[in-house]
């Protein structure tokens, strides 16, 4: 591809459009994050429903990859996994890379509603008590449910070389160091008790991190930090 | 394919099952729903985590398809879709449909949560002060938020057949016709207030439901009713 993906995702927060930044730094693939530029909340905006579009979004992420608008974070993973070398060949890998980004999803989603689980339209001040509760259970229900989850998933992989997929890096082990990175920021103490029980994700989220690609992203300006406004947000009386 | 399927989900519900099963019975594919029969549930357990699964599923649905096991339902529409002549061919259409199924897997999380905004380990008598709130939101920002997506979607389909994708019938007008019917079931006042706005989806809801091997479903035992222990619930104090 000729000319540089562009990416429509908020300026200013990691948030689901941080999955797709992962997998394009790893690729190497040149992008354009749209709305970090002069006049690129007003074509971010565009790209969802404007006139011309055929395929509009629901919600950003979106990606346009030559002519070809693609939304919905799996979606896009996808996309790029299969072009990029970072998902497997076969049919059954490539659905099974998208069952375990799709579970990603529902936990990323579930992160998101422990401090809005009455409402996305009202602010976080005004369903603390409903977050409080919602929190406590994504910290000692659904948290322990998933990383376990996905510990057995690296456990049963028979490639055993530490990867989700096979036994190369996949779009679905950026998405799993991301993963880790949010839930260390947004539970610190909960994740520094729950770690101990999934050696192998823990030494996952090391291998990607140390990847030169992915090193020199961390580095960079273009890495957001974790902040208030994403999904995985530092609310200490949510954490246990 | 010479095997039936094996579908793996709860028994008693339509659930997200239920957009599976609206893809096997309108491809009049030989299926069989596990749980339904006897010893089905030790059987459906086994297919989540059982020690000789290499691909686990978080939850049900999951469908048993030759030696493939396949989990998350917009993943098993993807397969099913693909193989059964209910998605476009090309690539971009492909990723379309599946864009268009994450976006109503996304409100039938939300119509979930309306009644299980804290926790889904607690019942929902145990939340009906939160329920309420998110319902709110539900009804008054979030239904019609997605009800004007799609029938935007459907509007934009330069083939103007009225399917929401392309020139024919796929899984995903399959699905949306099941959310139009769970929200009509658990929302009824909202939706009667709201259907008015939306007249392509509704067409779209009654072409679906006048197909002759959706209309037989419909009329046979195998289609679970509606109840209080699925995604679409009516609760009344919860709708508008």
């Amino acid at each position: 591809m000729t000319t540089p993906y562009q990416l429509y995702y908020w300026d200013g927060l990691q948030g689901r459009g941080e999955f797709v930044r992962l997998a394009l730094e790893e690729a190497g693939a040149p992008y354009v994050d749209v709305a970090r530029h002069k006049g690129g909340m007003p074509k971010l905006k565009a790209s969802l429903d404007g006139d011309k579009v055929d395929h509009p979004s629901f919600a950003p992420p979106a990606l346009l990859a030559g002519d070809m608008l693609i939304g919905q974070t799996t979606n896009i993973l996808m996309f790029l996994g299969a072009k990029h070398g970072l998902a497997p060949r076969s049919q059954q890998g490539r659905l099974w890379a998208n069952q375990l980004q799709l579970t990603i999803a529902d936990i990323v989603a579930e992160a998101h509603d422990t401090h809005h689980p009455v409402s996305t339209n009202l602010y976080y001040e005004d369903q603390k008590k409903e977050a409080k509760a919602r929190a406590r259970d994504f910290r000692e229900q659904r948290i322990p449910k998933f990383l376990d989850y996905f510990e057995g998933v690296i456990q049963r992989n028979r490639a055993r070389g530490g990867y989700a997929v096979g036994a190369r890096l996949s779009y679905v082990d950026l998405s799993l160091f991301q993963l880790i990175e949010g839930l260390r920021y947004a539970f610190p103490k909960t994740m520094a008790r729950l770690e101990p029980s999934c050696p192998g994700l823990i030494a996952l989220r090391d291998k990607v991190a140390a990847r030169p690609n992915i090193a020199a992203y961390l580095n960079s300006k273009r890495r957001i930090p974790f902040n208030e406004s994403g999904i995985f947000r530092r609310y200490p009386e949510l954490d246990g």
